[in-house]
């Protein structure tokens, strides 16, 4: 047996038993007369203690003994007499009889400790050293608690859990698909999905009504810092419901997560913003509402007294930061360095200070007059001591830069605290995307997006304004989740289509056998998807998602600890009817 | 709003309430003065009426209903005249006031019924209806709920549910991986896992200490009949474990199950059988222990009396049928056939009748005096009534020969109860398995897999009598699962390696980053994995895991409904540095 307790748990009523544990060696103290050693399991840290009146065989074992080294010991439950509140084991410690090494240890390339020495390098080539540590352990046992939670909820309300293919089919549109070889049918590939958006649509025209899956999700881009060629998402979908049946749901879902995995109640309603308002206070469709500091179009205002930048700009907006007319000149020059960088590629950073005295100051006094200013003022709601900031230009890049200098005065004010979560859902998204390169409308969701009804007579007229019935969800800046309701209609189907410029053929050869399905009685449904990986680092306060996934890929979408992938061998490539391309 | 109610849940409590339903018509039946519709979702069928004092615009709508048509219908729930017991709904219908057609259907290609004229073929074709019958779908309610209650038990028992990648590396070992071209690293593949056994293992190694994930795995294997090149494993994996940790924990997942999803309990353990019993007495690694009938050796007995046949057998074998001495010619003589099919290659069958009046016949009269026969019966345990089934030869075939037939009385005795379930632990199975052509031993499960300690001297007497620190577990002759205790001794692995005929640098190569993790403090771990499929079917009481899988695959691995796999486009090929092989 290799042990009675785990390395967490014992307390003052265990005193006096004898127990054995095993772990791993955390770290070694000999202080002579005594060494004291702690001892790691998932569970926790439990102190060992062996003095100097042990016998010498254990003593010289103990003193063989490094860090990482697996052990089973056996000893008796004592109290300490100098405890250690920060542990829940601080109250006792073990007095050793006896030690086996289960297996030793090399030195570890890196410190198996909360912060530790290794590089990112070195943490994804050992991975399996970096999941010893602390946060890392906690972060995937986290993911876990998430994952229970969400089936815990959902099995509630009725959804019934399906595993969709892994092994799917490539569709022309599917330029991001990794493909499969197929060694039994020579020249033909599976893909892995990008997600199971068909299968759960056919698993409503099934009659399935409810339907959920946390389902690995494939994607071959350029990876960006921050995504991951595998990934996970909750992907759900139901019959028989409109847009608040699923938002209801969902935030109904989202409400138990932050409930059970947070202990943090939500008794509100989620807030809800149109995609449109997102965009004018925001300038984002994934706003960070946890502070306010929305945008004020002051273009009206501002036009028309002689300021040639301003009277030349498509769209003028300012942000009032509370408190800030104390700014620097340093701290404005920072500010309009930032805007000013080529990822965000704002031209100048315009200042109006609310001094406390009552007077105004700006970097356009000539310009305008006090009386103006402070109309501005009375409009931005601004009060003595806070700083109003203004960008102009085209208004498109000029609202995506005002975005940027209000996320930068968030995190300069400490407004954006990870410890705050202020969820919102984000509606009425724009069905079509006008693509100006090919001339043509893409759909900015997928083509079974079903319109806002009321919208639908604008398909003829403008097909620019139509809104669509689509959903995400946004927690803290973060696109947390999306989804819309599915056109189950034909006509309507069709029509859409025809605005995306398909040919009946075309929709025929890219999306037949869906289109068969929908012939025998698909019922009205729609649904959403959560990115996973994205909930659990938000839930557990990282920017990163990379911590939470055991065993990630850099962003070549290489796995340094197996170094996959790899080259196969000839006979496979042979076996799979296929060759390397020869360049 | 689409529904107030679904079509499983009005009862008689709910009589005089208006409600609004929606669902698939499965059934009209005009009968003049009325008509009524049987409503059906997920939930269940509710009977609707329309009588013909109802507004024409109604009835001229009812008219053109058909069958899988999605309505959506408002009235008020009446009490029956006529009540349906077999329904839960049986006691109400809905007067119906007004109906709405969501979507009509063409008809369907196959009647949606328990029992469907649809062939195999049609039935995967157009699978979104055949998901649509009661007993495909039911069988995936039952996979949804098994799902839901493992994870529940693993849960309690502090495992921690871990996603490990499914784009990892080929081995040389896996010439049935599926492989997967990687875009961005030209020349280079992933592998889809077979198993995520080394994963698992270093979570082990991360001190993860209890892991588990149900999780697909990918074999391109010629597929026999009920087999999947995608199928989902329930994967755990234990440290500080023996043998019976595993054991106790995964018979206690098994009796959960069973409890909570079949209602049956099991206070029994479940039995162990070593490897060499259960191929002793029942000709096989996976017995079907449902009922007796264990062979019985009567090679010593039945030798040297001049019967030729027996004289010059390896082994004589034989099993009781218990009041089967009636049998006719005829049924013997099939029974003859039976043994004698090409798949069992028996060569004949003899028999000995123990008849009620207290005689012996048998078919081997001329060989064996009353009294030689009556000192078999003996041995066989056999009385009045009974009939004895003997065979021989080869051992090995003879054997299999006798599970066959041993297997075919179960049935025609109907000792195979569907409902009756005998759980079975074998144990003890060989470490290695001598391949007589390229002359080495190869792991009968894989080269981690720990030997039992005692064995251990035999590596270097008699490794073919090396038994594994391994088990199965086997409800009802079919395989659920499978594991071990692996090796995390450097030492006993490179003993281990040396007997399987790796060199040092073979062994690197293939296993290098495991053996490099196992260098860093690796804990004695096993585990096991259930065939999730498999264990889905066996509770439902099918003999195929077909309907157990949503979106199966056929036996060329060809998914018939997306038509996949499919040829891809050249320019897709290009992008990842492959081309089809020139023939």
């Amino acid at each position: 047996m290799y042990r009675t307790h785990n390395c967490g748990e014992l307390r003052l009523k265990n005193v006096g038993q004898p127990v054995t544990l095993s772990g791993w060696i955390q770290k070694i103290r000999n202080l002579g007369a005594m060494t004291f050693i702690d001892l790691r399991d998932r569970y926790g840290i439990t102190q060992l203690v062996i003095d100097d009146k042990s016998d010498s065989s254990l003593q010289n074992l103990i003193s063989g003994l490094g860090r990482e080294f697996v052990v089973k010991v056996e000893g008796k439950v004592i109290e300490r007499s100098s405890k250690n509140s920060k542990i829940p084991t601080g109250e006792i410690e073990v007095k050793v009889d006896g030690v086996t090494i289960l297996n030793p240890s090399e030195i570890p390339p890196f410190t198996i400790e909360d912060d530790t020495d290794g590089g990112d390098e070195y943490r994804m080539r050992y991975r399996y050293l970096d999941l010893r540590r602390n946060p890392v352990k906690e972060a995937l046992m986290l993911r876990h608690r998430m994952a229970q939670e969400v089936r815990k909820y959902l099995d509630s309300k009725e959804f019934i859990e399906v595993e969709t293919p892994v092994l799917i089919k490539s569709t022309p549109e599917g330029a991001r698909d990794f493909v499969v070889p197929s060694r039994m049918n020579p020249g033909e590939f599976y893909a892995l999905p990008q997600s199971p958006q068909t299968f759960k649509q056919l698993l409503m025209v099934a009659g399935f009504d409810k339907y959920f899956q946390i389902v690995k999700c494939f994607r071959d881009e350029d990876l960006r810092a921050d995504r991951q060629p595998e990934f996970t998402q909750i992907d759900c979908e139901m019959s028989f419901v409109e847009r608040d049946d699923v938002l209801s749901t969902f935030e109904g879902l989202t409400k138990h997560l932050f409930k059970f995995v947070k202990g943090i109640e939500f008794n509100e309603p989620f807030q809800k913003l149109s995609y449109q308002d997102a965009m004018k206070y925001y300038g984002s469709d994934k706003p960070d509402i946890r502070f306010g500091m929305q945008f004020v179009d002051l273009t009206d205002k501002f036009k028309g007294k002689g300021f040639v930048v301003f009277d030349s700009a498509e769209y003028i907006g300012g942000i009032c930061a509370t408190g800030c007319a104390s700014y620097s000149r340093k701290q404005i020059d920072e500010l309009t360095e930032f805007i000013k960088k080529p990822q965000i590629g704002g031209k100048g950073l315009v200042y109006i200070k609310m001094e406390e005295d009552g007077s105004i100051k700006s970097s356009i006094d000539k310009f305008y007059t006090p009386e103006d200013l402070k109309a501005i003022a009375i409009q931005m709601n601004a009060k003595k001591g806070d700083l109003i900031l203004v960008m102009s230009g085209d208004k498109k890049k000029t609202l995506t830069g005002l975005c940027e200098l209000r996320l930068e005065m968030g995190n300069r004010l400490n407004l954006r605290d990870k410890n705050k979560f202020a969820p919102l859902w984000v509606v009425d998204f724009p069905l079509l995307e006008w693509d100006e390169e090919v001339k043509r409308f893409f759909a900015m969701h997928h083509p079974f997006t079903s319109p806002n009804p009321e919208d639908i007579p604008l398909f003829d007229t403008n097909p620019k304004e139509v809104r669509a019935n689509a959903y995400d969800l946004v927690i803290n800046g973060v696109e947390i989740g999306g989804g819309s309701i599915r056109i189950h209609d034909k006509q309507l189907q069709q029509r859409m289509f025809e605005v995306l410029g398909f040919t009946p053929e075309d929709a025929e050869a890219q999306f037949g056998f869906l289109m068969t399905a929908f012939k025998f009685g698909a019922p009205p449904h729609g649904g959403i998807a959560f990115g996973f990986d994205r909930l659990c680092s938000l839930f557990g306060g990282a920017d990163s998602i990379r911590d939470y996934i055991a065993f990630p890929k850099n962003n070549s979408g290489r796995d340094v600890m197996i170094n996959s992938p790899a080259p196969i061998s000839s006979e496979q490539l042979k076996e799979l009817s296929i060759e390397l391309r020869k360049v």
